[in-house]
């Protein structure tokens, strides 16, 4: 299977580094498995008989790759020159017009080109879109780590709880307010110092309206509702009201109750991101960075399941999408 | 695909009630899915045509079936007459010799027979052999419903973290000593009082120690270890403490420094059952009857998965592995 990554990030590199390291896994589902391009912002590089990983991993710009690279050769002009069949899209995340990755997306869907993307763009502005262009091309279009990072919550409600119906979710999917109010729990600092060291270890954005005010985690349950709930949700949809109201105050008033104050996202008759008391032995009460999502189903009742929510981990829900990809490859083959 | 169910307990039955309620599903992945055997240890009922399942979920014994109701026919018999081509093993567990669901699926297993089971006994004795044999014939098998109920930790592993490394495995994996440990910690009772209270819900046998010195949950990591880590593992090899030695004036003390005392499975250079000291803000810190997995990984690093570990929710975990062999078998179809 050939293979392109549009968008060399951090997400981008990281994969580049997993798919190296993890030769043997890869060629138990394909053995012609290549990386045939890569492209960012400026240019791409792209070597139909594959690129060299070792020097990929170690410059630091592309044009470094030396006689591949087409310095302003567009990430379109690489879907469509490359004949690939995957793409991985990781650049970075619009939620208002979902491009660039939209535009990539579907024009790779359209030349049947499979796709596993990280960016919640495109599937908060285009999923039934997005979705159906996939059905009819017939793409495999993965998206794991566009929802609380590393935690495969699309993977085991598609393959694992398949015969379960989904009745209600709720999860703790922005790791930046978690990690404030967590802060705010357990040493008992205000919002605005908690925000200020999320901002220092670079865990929060300089402005951190998005991560805050819940826009993060409204697109996500966004995109949980519309992938397994069969909603046709939009952002708009979502009733949202972030952190920056909860006081010190609040948040010791709870503990002594044994509640912590998260910030929650819910998809039950309404979408919802609001600060919810969530009892401390409670499965979705995790702290730090964690994200959580909890599944209420017919048959399981419920399923909660725990990880990292963005960082080095996410690359685990990108790898595995991709091993996926070779793998109903290889059994419809 | 004909399908037998041999065993017809509690999750024999449940999986005929979601059988019948869920048809439209099953049919999404093969139309021509029948029931056509069900036994227990008194005889089977057989029709090539397929079961009334309607009429199945009404009576009490199996002979009140009626004419297709064979008495002290074995499940062997059924086993071979029937040509299924998937069975449903859900007899009682007997972790000694793994008898007589070890037999039964052997004896599928050989003539082709996919097989699911819910039943740990022949997974302990005989994992090894059972999964050659499995491999060899061309046969799915699949035994979500054996560790920690309905929570999926098998298809988790399998299909969604398919690419990363499992490093270690910790659990809570027996609903009735969390049970007795949660009662002890949340309304400050002796262990015998939780005990008795288990016992008179039921949640306990009436000898207590297949629970409470950590049996049944030694037998859950043997499997663990031999189905996700690659391990050789048998019973003997799992240093197991149970939690008799317990007193309240131990878990009071705990939980006056945020730990709770939780029967912990661990299978790391060694597979370990004993009384632990979890952080209450862990998320492998889950009360009352609910089961916990805790997964190390290289790439995602730490995912943790929590469910109901017994009762109805089992059925889930059953059911997902029919679809799952429903699935397969159209894919390679």
């Amino acid at each position: 299977m050939k293979t392109i990554i549009v968008g060399f990030g951090f997400i981008g590199r990281d994969l580049v580094r997993v798919i190296n390291e993890k030769r043997d896994i890869i060629t138990k589902y394909d053995r012609n498995f290549k990386l045939v391009g890569v492209s960012n912002s400026k240019g791409y590089i792209y070597n139909e008989e594959g690129l060299d990983l070792e020097k990929l991993l170690k410059i630091k710009n592309l044009s470094e790759y030396g006689k591949n690279y087409k310095d302003n050769g567009s990430s379109l002009e690489l879907i469509q020159k490359s004949n690939a069949d995957l793409m991985v899209e990781a650049t970075p995340t619009r939620i208002q017009d979902g491009e660039p990755g939209l535009s990539y997306i579907k024009k790779a869907l359209n030349i049947g080109i499979h796709v596993v993307t990280s960016n919640k763009g495109p599937l908060v502005v285009a999923f039934q879109e997005l979705s159906a262009l996939a059905k009819k091309n017939n793409c495999e279009f993965l998206f794991e780590a566009t929802v609380a990072g590393a935690v495969p919550i699309f993977s085991l409600v598609r393959e694992c709880l398949q015969g379960d119906k989904v009745k209600r979710i709720s999860g703790i999917l922005n790791g930046t307010t978690n990690y404030i109010l967590s802060k705010m729990y357990f040493e008992e600092t205000s919002f605005e110092l908690a925000l200020k060291e999320a901002q220092e270890r670079k865990i929060s954005e300089k402005d951190p309206s998005y991560d805050v005010d819940g826009i993060d985690a409204a697109c996500k349950l966004v995109i949980l509702a519309n992938a397994l709930m069969d909603r046709n949700a939009k952002f708009e949809d979502v009733e949202r009201l972030g952190i920056r109201g909860i006081t010190q105050n609040a948040v010791s008033l709870a503990k002594k109750s044994k509640f912590a104050i998260k910030l929650v996202g819910t998809i039950d008759k309404k979408l919802e991101v609001a600060p919810k008391l969530v009892p401390i032995n409670h499965p979705l009460c995790v702290h730090g960075t964690l994200n959580a999502v909890h599944v209420e189903t017919d048959l399981a009742n419920e399923i909660t399941i725990i990880g990292y929510g963005a960082g080095k981990e996410t690359v685990s829900a990108v790898f595995n999408d991709v091993l996926t990809v070779l793998k109903k490859a290889k059994t419809t083959a």
